[in-house]
């Protein structure tokens, strides 16, 4: 008898959505061949890395190449320089009582994202906005706790989606079956809303009440403009025995192609009598060898005066384009969510079309590129996204096209 | 209910062995505060970056600071400017025809050891040589595959162990029960030792007699100096039918502080009708964000006339103290191993005491730490292994110290 392959994996729906906005794309530049086509569907950032951080690794380079200050293997957890950096310059300011030893550093949000799902009972029930960022349900998928896929409703079984609509202000409610681990992501990717404190220290409580574990993906957190809103979980009362949270340089700091984040597991989070950050350690000590020094370094640059400044410089400058197409599509007559405390510019499709519909629209007669809301899930179907990530030249561009549709 | 967690996590003996050496160490010193301690137990390189590595990393960071240059999100399974050139420089020599889009560029082989196991049944069977390194098993455990832990014999009732002894010259029989996945890691760590083309060839037979997969942890092929040796095991005859590889730059240009690393998965390796590779591209799709761009690039820097002239005198350095090692034990009477195609020289501890017996006596008589082999599996008590990642001085010295011992 051959070995079987894991047969998680084939539940997985197929990993078009990209793929198909692709195909489409390139069929319309074969049918109008000298066309310009302006992509504001991608979620990448587009911004050269900031002068302090490329100094920055060239120096850590250099450290390298030098006996003295060669660096092999590094802590799994992360060099304490910069595990202290984050707990002072990242929580300190918010009054959040984290300590260096409770903040594990990674290559980046998406893997924790992923692999955070190990430390947890095969059976665990897990709950998930909708739409949302994929990861969380795909990585489920794989260790089999999803159930069977639905084709009639784009569900898996097992799962607890929460609708997060413009008839709830795209904050989930309470669900109304019991949750083991609840992945909030704010602000939210693909919605671009966030949450408020008052409505997240709703869903602490209830974490807290139930035992559930949330899993706060706050990956867009520097994007937020609006003071009320909180910048951590841990702003709330009672997170820290409930809450991990996960965080990223990739939007903060253009970082998508370098590779760091972080996440926070609290020492008062139990579960079974042992310490999820116990449970962390030991994982990524059999699984993971730590993140390269000299990325390290670059993310401590972000935290001196010069790379505060630049750094602040990007975040302004994807933010007016956010603006720029958040006003620009109100203008125009569309109903318009997010791009205020976040990258995203989340849009109802006009007279209740599909998303993919107003996709080929949105191609074929202003030459614009979004993605289509229900790639993120049944609940994004009737909306659509534009991301802020483009050239500010370019964003102009697409908006005065689409204005003129 | 609160959340459970993950249970399996339980059965993982403690991650004691290191930490153990450095409390034995510690308290040597503080019985003996003046006294020169010789590490010879790690496993990390001490020698900086090649100087063409150094160069490859600061012009890289230069380019992701320009914005005609910059480059975000890095292709999951790696660079094609990388993949190609390990297609070309790695497998066109040995005569192996492996292609590009066959390997899948990673930050290191731990990653790659540990998660690789996600694409098989939850239920397969695994067999690991004894002793060996710590990941398979423990990767394993987690994912609830072993069976519960044994106390008295230090093994996994579900886990196939397969001895690696002096009595078999350090390569395992083919094994009574038929295992599902099978790990071999040549040149071995911790034995030293390594494979020939023929032994190698009957575990391809085997497991494509069986339908098993062999996992083929190749991270010290680059110390191999025999040449009858095999360096990949696609040299033998249909093994891009049942293996995958796994190969690294952390010994190999001394990159453990770097990360970087690769898996071939041939398109030929199907099971259930399903290509592997497919699977594991859509693991690294939904888990994984890619290695930096900059680390790609040194990797490059690896296969450059300079860049393989420096890594050649790096490794010569290495084998030097390996063969300083081997020879100064054997001179003072012991029974040594490996140290020709690998880093590693393992020893039998003299008059048949424990390892930990005799790691007390190296460090209390001689000064000098190594590593006890029962630490890497039952079959490795009354072995031990001194590795030749130290400075020449050190390990000239040590070896002084262990002959006048």
């Amino acid at each position: 008898m051959a070995v079987s392959i894991n047969k998680n994996f084939l539940k997985l729906p197929g990993n078009y959505l990209f793929a198909e906005i692709a195909r489409r794309v390139d069929e319309e530049q074969k049918q109008h061949p000298g066309r310009e086509i302006i992509r504001l569907g991608i979620g990448d950032v587009t911004l050269p890395l900031a002068p302090a951080v490329v100094e920055a690794l060239k120096q850590a380079s250099e450290e390298m190449g030098r006996q003295e200050t060669f660096k092999g293997y590094a802590p799994y957890e992360g060099y304490d320089f910069l595990r202290e950096k984050i707990a002072s310059e990242d929580y300190g300011p918010l009054g959040c009582e984290i300590s260096a030893d409770e903040i594990f550093v990674s290559d980046g949000a998406k893997g924790d994202c992923a692999n955070v799902q190990e430390l947890f009972a095969p059976d665990a029930r897990i709950a998930i906005c909708d739409p949302v960022y994929p990861v969380y349900l795909d990585s489920n998928v794989m260790a089999g706790r999803t159930g069977k896929y639905q084709e009639s409703t784009g569900m898996f079984d097992q799962v607890i989606y929460m609708p997060c609509t413009r008839e709830n202000g795209f904050v989930p409610e309470l669900p109304k079956e019991q949750p083991d681990l609840i992945y909030l992501c704010f602000p939210n990717n693909p919605t671009g809303e966030a949450i408020s404190l008052e409505a997240l220290q709703r869903w602490v409580d209830y974490a807290n009440q139930t035992g559930a574990v949330i899993l706060y993906d706050a990956a867009y957190e520097a994007y937020i403009s609006n003071s009320q809103i909180p910048h951590s979980i841990y702003q709330c009362q009672g997170a820290k025995t409930c809450a991990i949270e996960i965080k990223s340089f990739s939007k903060k700091a253009g970082f998508t192609g370098v590779r760091l984040g972080f996440m926070v597991i609290p020492k008062d989070l139990t579960r079974d009598g042992v310490a999820i950050k116990d449970l962390w350690l030991r994982r990524q000590g059999s699984k993971y060898n730590g993140v390269p020094y000299i990325i390290q370094r670059a993310g401590m640059a972000v935290y001196t005066d010069e790379g505060k400044r630049q750094i602040r410089e990007q975040i302004a400058y994807y933010m007016a384009n956010a603006a720029e197409i958040y006003q620009g599509l109100k203008a125009a007559g569309y109903e318009v969510y997010g791009g205020v405390d976040s990258p995203y510019v989340w849009m109802k499709t006009p007279g209740g079309i599909t998303s993919w519909d107003f996709f080929d629209r949105l191609l074929k007669e202003a030459g614009v590129v979004g993605t289509p809301g229900s790639g993120f899930g049944p609940s994004g179907e009737g909306y659509f996204r534009l991301t802020a990530f483009g050239t500010k030249e370019n964003t102009q561009k697409a908006i005065d096209k689409i204005k003129n549709m």
